[in-house]
């Protein structure tokens, strides 16, 4: 029974994490990194400042462990389940992938603002580097390895410098989409075609 | 003599609006867009407040004049004088451009953050939106122009798609190297590069 208590307590207390983490998505996605205060996410989790202090230590605790868990959403998101985007043409598993970071769902939205923003915050906040630089090449990695499955032969060099480029135009296009300057299907479009270029290369023997 | 005279209070008027310009740059580089107050930025041009007020009306306008200032400068140390680069390889004039964008250099540095930082910002300020987008469309339109002097027979819809993949994707990488995440070497290689992979694929008469 003891066991049982403890189990319900660890789960109440990951619930709490976790609504925690969710309201930070929210708020960074609404008003952006610098507008998070505590406060405001205690409230919009639901939960007492002090419980937020308790599980992020810091202000610097909440934007790592928010970057972690926008990552692991977009890697579940991507995962294949709930795909609207029909079918591929290129680069089978790597667009449908990318394919489903570029969707018009609030899901899929507000995780990729909120991405863009602590991207772009890291510029302004050193804090963020260490949790980004991770984030980003376990990203670019699990990019290489699709490509490596299609494109077996090519160096593990060439492979990462078109997961790198992948990864950034994703970046850059997705700030476009999201800020209303590039329609969503121009920007599916692009990386779709990006990609096939990205395996033409890889496929020239020049190269 | 009253001609004169008019012409040198408007130098001085544009004196001041080059000056408020400026510090707007240096304080959106320092902070970010979100940090910047008019009182501030006064303070930082040594104007008074009225004045700045009295040039751009509001801070939507501050944000827009900036936006432009920073475009024209970027134009202008992409233009050629002041190449640090070395010689290029693939892309002749359109890889010396991008390469002039990724240096370490204050100024470009400096800019380059700010234009970032406006960039994203557009996310969360839809003041910025028009703006960014007549910026960004010019400078793909000048990039498409470079790729049609190296390919005259390809059509303008692929110039302009590779000219959108190309500026998203110095804005993907630049803010990788502006957030310490992406060494400026790597930033440039990728960038030369992808240079060489859309004008492959531009060459490739199955496309």
């Amino acid at each position: 029974m003891v066991v049982a208590q403890t189990t319900g307590r660890d789960h109440v207390a990951t619930d709490r994490r976790t609504a925690i983490l969710e309201g930070a998505a929210r708020l960074i996605a609404r008003r952006g990194v610098r507008g998070l205060r505590v406060e405001e996410l205690a409230a919009e989790a639901g939960v007492s400042a002090a419980l937020v202090y308790y599980h992020f230590k810091d202000r610097a605790g909440i934007l790592l462990r928010t970057l972690e868990f926008i990552s692991d959403r977009a890697e579940r998101y991507t995962a294949g389940h709930g795909d609207h985007t029909g079918p591929t043409r290129h680069g089978g598993e790597l667009e449908r992938s990318f394919l489903l970071e570029l969707q018009d769902l609030p899901e899929v939205r507000e995780n990729s603002i909120a991405w863009g923003e602590l991207r772009a915050s890291a510029v302004f906040d050193p804090v963020l580097r260490r949790g980004l630089a991770e984030a980003g090449a376990a990203w670019a990695r699990e990019v290489a390895e699709l490509l490596g499955a299609t494109h077996p032969a090519v160096s593990a060099t060439a492979r990462a410098a078109s997961a790198e480029r992948l990864t950034a135009l994703l970046e850059g296009l997705s700030m476009r989409w999201l800020s209303g300057v590039l329609p969503l299907e121009n920007a599916r479009k692009l990386i779709a075609e990006a990609i096939a270029v990205e395996a033409g290369r890889l496929d020239d023997p020049r190269r």
